[in-house]
């Protein structure tokens, strides 16, 4: 596109020494599209988010929170005045440098996990457990993956806003984030992520390039998150579901009931159920959560070639102890990474290879879009019926 | 109380954005009590103290530096010229992010420890050690908890300032820290630290909730650490002891002077007693340290029953280790969790339950009163004997 | 030295409260020694990188940055125009709040690894493995020690600047780095690193204190790291050998050409020789990189007694992965430390006692400069014929 067509800043690029601490754009400077929407950028102080950078970018209905000191995720949102995100223990952004990701046997990324969207990845995902390294002097070692990877730990090296001066006036950031280290993986996330002015979604397009001299692996899950208003009690999932089983014992319980929400209730445990989405014919999937009354709904909408698991993460827990379901598309299931590996679910790339992969999430309001979205998700499946384990299986789970 | 009867300023609320980097007030600008008073925050910078904010009282008399950044610790004091606290290795307060709980074996809380009252806490204490945790799926897991436990490296998340308008112009701090993470503890510590303009005491009242939709352990040891002047060769503890025993065969070794406290000396290897001490009707115990003529004297005073386990920390090594020792009122002895617990000596709390501590420290000049104090400690004690174990007691230590 | 003869700035002191974030000096404002010098001072912002010091000394024709924010290591350098230093994964500084030296088995300084200089210690370095400590209760604790030990992740306490007023006009940079914790180490690093008007090398010269009141031990290694455009394929390191062996089997395949470095290849392991070098009557050695050409060099000269134990690190890897070779003139080889201290290469420090290494980095353009440092190694050498076992000898390596 003509560079004439964008209005372009530069919010921080490490190497060249440039960091914006506060900075704001409106309509009513830039005199596009009318005066509602804004992009703020500004840095929290104190606490444990002492040092956070939060860009908050309005497309005028529809407003995100994206953390680009918590390696480009998005906090939680907002969309004609309903709170989009979930109510989770840990309140505010947390600093990555308060993260111990080692703690407690791996869990340490608990610590921190708050956001609406949060990727894991990118050199692992999943459970923490022990894998097999190459070190430095070239040996075989046995080291621990901690939980769901490094990347919501990692700021962003680079972060630029774009705005599209035509219709339809598109409102962009993109982030550069780098998991790297000598004798380890050098991944380069590079995160578009979009909204045009007065839409209801907004669009993740992420290329995670390997710098390294040899291939290496690489995982991505997009961990998205909703609590109230859209959760409640009758709440369900409407996905075209080609296979389907779930992850343990435990959620095997529930199977019958896997789509279905209930209440917050105190003690829950969690239960996940491992999916394979039907693709319409341009590859691309559709799966949505609506309320109970079904005039209140979010939807996920990508490439199952890009990613190809599903993961629903029921946890309708208390109040207190996060109420909250996970829509979770991605390259691997969140098992071990040496169990996905076993399974042929890490993505390997070679040199220089870049991995595509995007989601489009859109918020719909009022039965009529509900209802629109909960017939294409139908079209999708086209009749198809899932084939369902009632137990775990082996090509998608460990034996517990 | 009336709310115009107090001044009131908030230096810190992450949720709400408010951050005051530098701050001060003081008699002259209140026009209260004289002038002789002051309060002031300031933010260090560099080192690894960079970000640690400084929260100085001073009523006239007594003036302590109170550690926002580490969990509402008090790093040191001053009353009327004499130094309170001690004089560790790690000489300036060093910010929760260079802190690496896990580190050498779950050591790495030494890092950053020399305040002269530190709390330990909140979901364990103690000695590190193996216990057993509930994951996200629902499974048990073996986790290292680290050395007494993170609350002294968590930011507190707000800072409010209180000064009484009326006699006694109470000069008082509240600071809230939350230990919490996503299907781990959340637990809210409000605390006030309070004190009278021209007092020579400070107390320290803390407030520990549940926020967690299901019960919950804590556990809260107050490390309150002394060295010179008041600690010196000849230098002892006066406490009204009930039942007493030594840690471990080490401090058995030394069982008869227990209470007596050599000069430093390099080498000297830690010896630690556990007590239960005597209340009087109130409910409240008093404890002190007098240096050896008995002109000089700290003492704690607090109720047993919300800190029913005293435990003195000899530590009189040589200067460059740190000369000192400690008088710990807390819900627990500082052993591993799991043996506190197999002993019944864990708090439970339900969802939304409160425990309520507090810890009131004063400092004696004089040999009028200090003998003053050493009087009430005799008189809590009222005659009785000591029930004195020569070796450890399995009711207190783990065998070794 | 008078003092009227020295300009002195100090940049950082944080028990003194002196923290100043930007600031320069030069040769136009100084008004010495013409107007080609300057040191300037900068804090980073953003990123991996965020609250990282930068100090850049530039004497004229050679430009070095150091990084007191991690331990007073030298990032990168210039030196009439060609570039110093190496091409790392991670591109750059990053902040010690961002590195957890226990992640991956102990491997994490990895993830920050990117200087010219930097120093392995200071109360151990070498290859993650277990070793015994003392803990606080007098008993061993068997401990992971990480790699490179700690000292190259903390940030300075002090520095200041010192400029030499009549000839040679020396630019001088003095740091100081406390390793200490409680029941630990104590150990303080005092670094002067130095450089005259328009000369082709600087020296680092540390001297390392043990604050503790009991005897403790001490490593220290300066890990140089050299890249392109010096090293290349062709290029070769030039020493006066005494003894050497390869560190393992992988290195030994390679002992005929151990002292000739290839192209980038991706997928090399590295290969590490260890070496005692020759002195001169002095006590001095001198060792050189020089390029296939012979018309670009660096030279390393420093006394043996201090650094007894020479390394060389061969890891001409892709691009990608760091092309790079390290000379590393130690106190030990970096093996585990266990092993060292078996072979009676750890150094023990009694309370108050201070060692001291120095360091001189010299960089040589044209044939002429080149050849001048060849023959002074050469001369060093005297026709020594050295000492090569083929295979790795029990003295320097652990059986593998």
């Amino acid at each position: 596109m003509d560079e004439a067509e964008w209005f372009e800043k530069v919010l921080l690029d490490v190497e060249k020494g440039i960091y914006i601490e506060d900075w704001s754009i409106s309509g009513e400077e830039l005199d596009i599209g009318g005066g509602g929407w804004r992009i703020e950028k500004k840095r929290l102080h104190g606490g444990l988010s002492d040092g956070v950078d939060l860009l908050t970018v309005n497309n005028g209905r529809l407003s995100i929170v994206i953390l680009p000191t918590r390696g480009m995720g998005i906090w939680k949102g907002e969309y004609m005045g309903m709170f989009l995100g979930w109510e989770p223990p840990v309140r505010s952004p947390i600093h990555p440098r308060h993260i111990n990701l080692e703690a407690r046997g791996g869990l340490g990324w608990l610590d921190g996990f708050n956001e609406m969207v949060v990727r894991c990845g990118l050199s692992s995902l999943g459970l923490p457990g022990m894998d097999v390294i190459t070190d430095n002097t070239g040996r075989k070692k046995e080291v621990m993956l901690t939980l769901h990877g490094r990347i919501a730990n990692i700021p962003a090296e680079a972060v630029k806003i774009q705005i599209g001066l035509r219709p339809p006036f598109n409102l962009e950031v993109e982030g550069i984030v780098y998991e790297r280290s000598m004798f380890g993986s050098n991944l380069r996330l590079t995160s578009r992520i979009t909204t045009a002015l007065g839409s209801n979604s907004f669009t993740i397009s992420d290329t995670v390039e390997n710098l390294r001299g040899v291939p290496d692996e690489m995982q991505l899950l997009y961990h998205c998150n909703f609590g109230r208003p859209i959760l409640e009690g009758g709440a369900r999932l409407v996905a075209p579901i080609g296979k389907m089983a779930p992850r343990d014992p435990v959620a095997a319980e529930e199977i019958d009931s896997f789509d279905l929400f209930g209440p917050p209730q105190s003690g829950f445990v969690e239960k996940v159920y491992f999916m394979r989405l039907i693709a319409d014919e341009r590859g691309e999937t559709l799966v949505a959560l609506t309320n109970r009354r079904g005039d209140k709904a979010v939807s996920l909408r990508y490439h199952v070639k890009r990613l190809p698991c599903f993961t629903l993460w029921k946890n309708t827990a208390g109040l207190g102890g996060g109420y909250v379901v996970g829509l979770e598309p991605g390259t691997s299931f969140p098992n071990m990474k040496a169990f996905e590996r076993m399974r042929g679910r890490v993505v390997l790339l070679k040199p220089g290879e870049k991995y595509h992969s995007s989601v489009t999430i859109s918020v719909h309001l009022g039965s009529d879009e509900v209802q629109g979205v909960l017939e294409r998700v139908e079209k999708i499946r086209n009749g198809a019926v899932p084939e369902v384990s009632r137990r775990p299986l082996e090509e998608f789970s460990p034996a517990r």
